[in-house]
């Protein structure tokens, strides 16, 4: 496999704060990789609220089933003491032994922090179908422990890697009345495409205060355009965990109840600043990927219509095998806007690459320059717009290219 | 892009016996290629019936658009003289310079037969959004028109391939009352996934004699576990076009009015199994494709359930490009089952690869033998069920894997 990083990774990686009621720690615990970190303890400060989205997948893996139940346990009080992470092996279509692992991992952390396991949220990510000694953190967690400390969010982003080619992590600020709060994340993806990995996760901490409920609608309304406007290769883990937790830890930082509170206006900007951030990274980061795509579809009946349509064309294997060959093929184009099954109407249809028409009404734009063309599909950054002037619907979703190197990964691994 | 023949290609080609009432004949008319024929026309005898389906993408083609309109003015007595197909161009995207082309190709075939331009069908294959330039079939009508005759199916399929590594025939015989009558099919597919070709035709001829509307409904039918369940890579065409012509020419032949009058229930089945013949030649010649797959999913809660299931693991990259690599990657079937959306329970989910049980009830099957696995994934045609423990439904689909080829083919051609 591959280990060359991504030719789209960000140039910079942030510096990362503490978060107040944060401390954190790594471990090698040899679940699959040798010679690298695969275990990742969060703890958090009592009063820490939680909220969480994962996979719509009819065939979750158990510590997603483990997490809906803690949320669902917590209902609007949902707390936080602890999130054990490791990569490796996503504990995923394992059966009894799966729950098992489960319990057992958290009761393993309940007895080293001293704290309940109704409390501990869990989350793996790696090969599905292999059960998950979870025997092996036994002999690691009195040492995460011990050891956790503020900080360390890089280290927390390489943990969870599986065969991400760079840790994804991205940090934002907010004012909250008088307060300054952090908003931090981390992130590990192209998971939906990686060999036998299971996948998508991120982990989002703030020492704002705010209740659960109020971080739960913040979050179902945050990753509509940016985790779920993502999409590699059109499959969707079994694995897909996006929590957030908030300590409540940073100084004279008023307590929020309610999602809809005006205060809360600038920390959910930094909120969609940083999930916005990472999925854009996830993307960055798809397996073989050459180029970003940011795929536009204004003009749609609705915007769910104008979702759908360019989840059609991110989606088509022939769109991203184009961009892959740097050509601007509109003609592909017209069909995945066909094939989606919403309003369209072809002779209203225009189609720009990297900002220049080349399809107008239903036919080839007569004035557009080839050449003008072939120099932007040279670039690392695609933009495809679509306009269907039937509607006000307008929506944004990012892929990446598919390439031989995609097929490579993900054809010559074995199970 | 590659000219060799897919190693999943039919051993064996039959030999296209004539039918009564059909006289075919193909010319070169150097619409994109050079050194080979790209029209083809079928000159039908008088009181010939037809019927069709077509694309259900929004943005169709012009000759899609134009066999609508036929088969609608036709109503229950649609009748049909002629058929011209070409290819080298698909006249898709091409706004009204595409129903000019249409209206002059008809208007020149109908001068040169003799026949109303009302009777006459026409279908294109080939690159999408160039306008199709209807006045290179000037130069070959009358010679075609001179020229047709009798059988010729070989060279008719033949003349309608575009990125096809091999031309697809199919023949059965039916008994309707004492009659003896045939069905012949041709197709040109894997052109869902060709390169900006469009895209997937088929063309059926038999001598029975049966009205228009019994021959949609029978056709209506007979698509849904035949073309309807094959699918390259999940993108669909603007062009997508099966008609089918019933002459009447052959002896004592009784006229069937109804698509349930029972004599038709031989006619049905050979319908069924020419169809069935064209439709998996199509997934052999899937662009790359190394190996067939027929997925088998049963215990679903419907047929219906059962096929958009089917359809989700047949369009998953993951699962694709797993049997590419020869590997029995069930955990990424689970994946493709749990995205579709539809009920599942991990916990009663069994997969079989090649026959050969590799999960149950939720986790891996302790009892396989992975060498045995593995000689059956190294076979070209690879047979994949999943039973979901749940109802009745059963439905089966054809697909084949994902290669770097279909990449290369893909994206390393220009438009």
């Amino acid at each position: 496999m591959s280990t060359a990083i991504s030719p789209l990774a960000p140039q910079h990686v942030p510096e990362m704060p503490a978060i107040a009621g944060v401390a954190m720690a790594t471990a090698a615990a040899g679940i699959r990789y040798a010679g690298r970190t695969d275990v990742l303890l969060a703890l958090l400060d009592h009063g820490t609220t939680a909220a969480g989205v994962f996979t719509r997948s009819k065939c979750p893996s158990a510590p997603v089933e483990w997490c809906r139940a803690q949320l669902k346990r917590g209902k609007a009080r949902a707390t936080a003491r602890a999130l054990v992470v490791n990569s490796g092996n996503a504990n995923a279509f394992t059966g009894k032994t799966g729950r098992a692992a489960c319990k057992f991992t958290a009761d393993i952390a309940s007895r080293a922090a001293g704290i309940k396991p109704s409390e501990i949220y869990l989350a793996s990510t790696g090969v599905i179908g292999e059960p998950l000694d979870a025997t092996a953190f036994d002999g690691v967690m009195d040492g995460l422990v011990a050891n956790a400390k503020a900080g360390g969010f890089l280290a927390a982003a390489k943990a969870i890697m599986t065969t991400d080619t760079f840790p994804k992590v991205a940090t934002a600020t907010a004012r909250i009345g008088k307060a300054t709060v952090t908003v931090n994340g981390i992130a590990k993806g192209a998971g939906m495409i990686a060999p036998d990995m299971a996948t998508m996760l991120s982990f989002i901490f703030t020492d704002a205060a705010i209740a659960a409920p109020a971080l739960q609608a913040m979050l179902d309304e945050a990753v509509v355009d940016t985790f779920n406007a993502v999409t590699i290769d059109g499959d969707t883990s079994t694995s897909d965990t996006l929590l957030i937790f908030a300590t409540g830890g940073a100084k004279d930082c008023p307590r929020i109840a309610r999602g809809g509170d005006p205060r809360l206006k600038a920390f959910k900007k930094a909120l969609q600043r940083v999930l916005g951030n990472l999925s854009e990274q996830i993307a960055r980061d798809g397996e073989g990927a050459r180029k970003l795509v940011e795929i536009t579809v204004e003009g749609a009946v609705s915007k769910k219509s104008a979702r759908r349509i360019a989840l059609s064309i991110a989606n088509s294997p022939l769109v991203k095998t184009a961009i892959a060959g740097e050509d601007a093929n509109w003609g592909r184009v017209v069909m995945a806007v066909g094939k989606a099954g919403e309003p369209a109407d072809r002779d209203k249809l225009s189609i720009w690459f990297g900002g220049i028409r080349v399809a107008h009404k239903g036919a080839r734009d007569p004035g557009y320059d080839e050449a003008e063309v072939a120099v932007a599909m040279k670039k690392p950054e695609i933009t495809l717009k679509v306009a269907l002037g039937l509607g006000k619907g307008r929506d944004r979703v990012l892929t990446c290219d598919l390439t031989k190197e995609y097929v490579a990964i993900n054809g010559d691994y074995r199970s």
